[in-house]
């Protein structure tokens, strides 16, 4: 038995996600059903970030078992071949025998787009927030900075989890011409963390909410307090680091 | 009566090309109807370049004539909030008199972009073409030199016209990192003229075709010589110059 780590790419656009679901084009499925076209067997994989539906990726990492006798290289080539253009393999490698690309994971890191300007390129479209109206970028930005800490994030998720405590170590905005990027570090991630994030990164540019009160968030843990989720199409898992 | 010039980019993957069809999604159809909405008048818009369905504008321009009384910033923020999100008018200026987007054109530019390479990353699949195999780029580039000539085009086109003389200005490759951008610049355009240029690249860069038998193309005049027609989804037009 061999472990293979592969880095994936992906336009979210038209997946419901990476996790498999009965009926629903997945990322993971795809995935799956290449290398069960390959091997003959159905071959669990596993993903170290489950992105939501419409996010993507450019360094998605992915695990699984195989008895399979190919080079790496030959690997990497058949899954392209039987992969859709949407979902790209970009590096597979054998790894050590107990890598597993969730539990292995020590940090993931995600970005998000948004192209503050009156229009939006048609190119840009499937890939970044267009936010039309006045932003105030410093205020966001001194935002962005309080979220670097270890804290519980329940206040930024749509579910409660039993351990929601989370270490950020980087929580950035910058801006290049008209676009916001935003940079995000964790040892891990709650369900909609970095898109309600960027919600109250949005709310405090438009002046609703002021950065003080993103440290009473943390208090008082309650998500009805935080601002809306920002689309899904914004959002890209970068990298994962192990 | 005023001439409103347009300039506009579009994401052509989704759209039988620029010029209006009957039953078809087209850019001057979404144009067109976005100004009937507007205006409650059925305008006819003038492209610059009627590109084929799937190809890509980075600065297309339209030109229409009409009374209406918005001033031009007015006119864009309405325009573009009545097109769909993959046609953006990028400006919007009320032109002289006289002023046709097609007619007015001194040149045009066109560029196609390559990536070879093993794979092609899902956020350039619709904009690229992906080439895996291996290409002599050095004589590819000595190639596309050569077609910077006033000439006979009509071995480089889809049909025969009455008057098949265009004058290119510039027809140059250049390859950055795994891409290759093939950039042309001409007086105008026959049908499939670029794709086909490209196509011929194509084989020279397979070692297929030899960069000499170009020069006797143009002498022979026969389409039937010239290579395949290379895919849409590469082209794009960059600018219009009057």
């Amino acid at each position: 038995m061999r472990v293979i780590k592969l880095t994936v790419a992906y336009d979210g656009t038209d997946f419901c996600g990476w996790q498999r679901q009965p009926g629903e084009r997945t990322v993971q499925g795809e995935v799956e059903q290449a290398l069960a076209k390959l091997t003959g067997k159905r071959i669990p994989v596993v993903g170290a970030g489950r992105t939501d539906a419409g996010v993507h990726a450019r360094g998605q990492v992915a695990s699984f078992q195989t008895e399979l006798r190919l080079e790496d290289a030959e690997l990497l080539r058949a899954l392209n071949g039987l992969l859709p253009g949407d979902v790209r393999v970009s590096s597979a490698h054998t790894a050590s025998r107990g890598f597993d690309a969730r539990k292995s994971a020590r940090s993931k890191i995600y970005r998000y787009r948004i192209v503050n300007a009156p229009q939006v390129s048609p190119f840009l479209l499937r890939y970044v927030l267009h936010w039309p109206g006045r932003l105030d970028f410093e205020r966001m930005a001194a935002a962005a900075r309080l979220f670097k800490r270890k804290a519980d994030f329940t206040a930024f998720s749509s579910n409660r989890l039993l351990r929601p405590v989370r270490r950020v170590m980087r929580s950035e905005l910058k801006k290049t011409g008209r676009e916001i990027i935003f940079t995000i570090e964790a040892d891990g991630f709650l369900r909609y963390m970095v898109r309600t994030i960027v919600g109250t990164l949005l709310e405090v540019g438009r002046g609703k909410v002021e950065p003080q009160a993103i440290g009473d968030l943390f208090v008082r843990k309650k998500r009805s307090l935080a601002s809306p989720t920002a689309p899904a199409k914004g959002l890209c898992l970068i990298k994962v680091i192990y």
